[in-house]
């Protein structure tokens, strides 16, 4: 497959399914609109199953995990050796985001798209490398044109064939020390931004590491010149292989007609780039929380997603995206187990139970 | 008891328990204080319980429900009858908030506390009515000092009765028509505000319905003149009984030593009136959504409560308090199943699964 046959399967939502969800809604034991963000998730669900009461999905959290050669410039709290033990983490199941993920009902998939080492086989985990971390942007490229559409196109397989196993519900996750400077670079370029405006702490960085930070994006604005035009341009000269893939997991949802719930910072840069790419993808994302990075905000206004969990998370790994998944679940029962102004009081005990689909073997590992 | 005795009840929470839990969390793999509100509230929950690895607990949602006399006015959207309906939706399982229990795993109790009317008996419902609705705040006091005394201890001996039953974490929840116009006055009256600041649109009314109900409150401050240093006498003169009721919950579940959720703008202003009586029931509580109600940021802040959901909700009945005892079990299971940086990688599968408790039967009808 090539990016542009991907993006051709992206449809526009049918309109008439959200209105007809809606007014559904209308009709249940409630003031109008009072379940507000669950009354908008449960319109867009319909319509992007293009069912009326569409069971509860099995879930996924995919978390693409690539390092990052600017992490030599010491911008990151974390040493780079952080991203193997994490890996393994993830793999043996305690990590935060395996926390949140069991507490959604979501099996945790975790993708080596660009680890810098070799890792050994484990329980969860994918090896799709394609490369050994990227380049330091500060003096060229991050990565290759090619390499970032091979990334994009490898996301997109991972969300096709996980949906071939029965998941009907992805989440974005992501770890790699330093992402969040080249999320951070990537806004300022595709939005025209200073570095100052989109640069935040990541996991937590003193204020000389800040300003040296904000230094190491203007340097690879510099250096490297994105063009803000193309968007893929962006994502190879300034981007990460994990932010490519995620482009990848965003795009292949929508593709796959599946919703997408985007988690914070770095995630919601993949989700610039996606909807740079294809419009009509924004349609299948759900926003989850704010993350407390400033760019945050911007973006999510950029793509019209609302961040219904202001948590003060700064983990990334999806753990927003986890418990935003609940809540989609949440807008679903509301459909499906709501009683309207005809049939309240009329029978007692009516808890319908919601159906809940179950993923078929996933071959990665026991999930 | 009396209302002097529950108070007596109430103390403050341990600090270093709260540090201890803390210093424990910035022991997991993750970045210190990544996980935002749900690290705040593990400290919380520890120090409540006096333990450092509390169970996830069985929940139960409160709905008091009572009818307000300024009904009359014409101020919501809704009309009384509307009252006896919803509680055959809740006591069938059919409205949102039973919706949003199921969803947390909660049980759900519904309060007679002051219908306006004689409810059959019902699944889930409990008869503690005090009084057939308030009176009209508008001709002179809602209801006399007594009957809110009487409604705050009904709604601590409720909470009690559950916790008896091996309840470990409540939610307010209510419903009464009209209530959204006593719980601004409340906070006009405690706060001194301008009913202009704290009056909103309720159930869904429109400009010149608004209009009215800023009126409304300013009459029934005017004619009623509570006094801003004695909660008790303004809940009595422009609350309702499902307020007072909650008030009781509240100050009862800070006895009992187990965590209150609280959810919208009604819950809330019971909040304020608790928290005026007794500062230290502040740590027992647990914030939930923000309201779209104008005053409810407001309270919130003077609470020291944050709002983790930003749902839109405008529906009140304990949906978003729900939602938020989902996040409490996220913050529970972090602090159970998150590996350490010393434990991680160093066995696989270390996948522990949190204890939950159940309740025992509770005495009032199927839950």
């Amino acid at each position: 497959m090539t990016i542009t046959q991907l993006l051709n399967r992206i449809k526009p939502l049918d309109q008439e399914q959200m209105a007809e969800t809606q007014a559904y809604l209308d009709t249940l034991t409630k003031p109008i609109g009072s379940l507000g963000v669950l009354e908008d998730m449960a319109c867009q669900l319909t319509a992007i199953y293009q069912d009326p009461r569409p069971p509860i999905p099995a879930k996924a959290l995919i978390i693409m995990i690539g390092d990052h050669g600017v992490a030599a410039e010491g911008i990151s709290a974390f040493p780079p050796e952080v991203t193997t033990q994490m890996t393994m983490n993830y793999s043996s199941g305690g990590a935060g985001a395996n926390v949140m993920a069991r507490h959604a009902g979501a099996e945790v998939v975790c993708v080596d798209i660009g680890v810098a080492v070799d890792l050994p086989d484990m329980p969860r985990l994918i090896k799709r490398k394609i490369a050994y971390g990227t380049q330091n942007m500060t003096q060229g490229p991050a990565m290759t044109r090619e390499q970032a559409e091979k990334a994009i196109l490898t996301g997109a397989d991972i969300v096709a064939e996980l949906v071939r196993c029965g998941v009907g519900m992805v989440a974005t996750g992501e770890m790699g020390i330093a992402n969040t400077t080249a999320a951070a670079a990537i806004i300022a370029a595709i939005k025209g931004e200073s570095a100052e405006r989109v640069v935040g702490r990541g996991s937590g960085i003193d204020d000389s590491r800040l300003q040296r930070k904000i230094t190491i994006v203007n340097q690879a604005l510099t250096v490297n010149k994105p063009n803000p035009q193309d968007p893929i341009d962006i994502l190879a000269k300034v981007g990460g292989l994990e932010i490519a893939g995620l482009v990848g997991v965003i795009l292949g949802a929508a593709a796959e007609r599946v919703p997408v719930v985007v988690d914070g910072f770095i995630s919601t840069a993949a989700a610039v780039i996606a909807a740079s790419l294809s419009p009509d993808c924004k349609a299948y994302m759900i926003g989850s929380h704010l993350s407390i990075e400033p760019g945050h905000q911007h973006m999510l206004s950029y793509l019209g997603l609302e961040a219904m969990l202001h948590m003060r998370f700064r983990l990334g790994e999806g753990t927003g995206a986890c418990l935003a998944m609940i809540m989609a679940d949440a807008a679903l029962k509301m459909l499906h187990e709501m009683a309207t102004f005809e049939s309240a009081g009329v029978a007692i005990s009516i808890s319908r139970p919601s159906e809940t689909q179950k993923a078929k073997d996933i071959p990665w590992g026991h999930l």
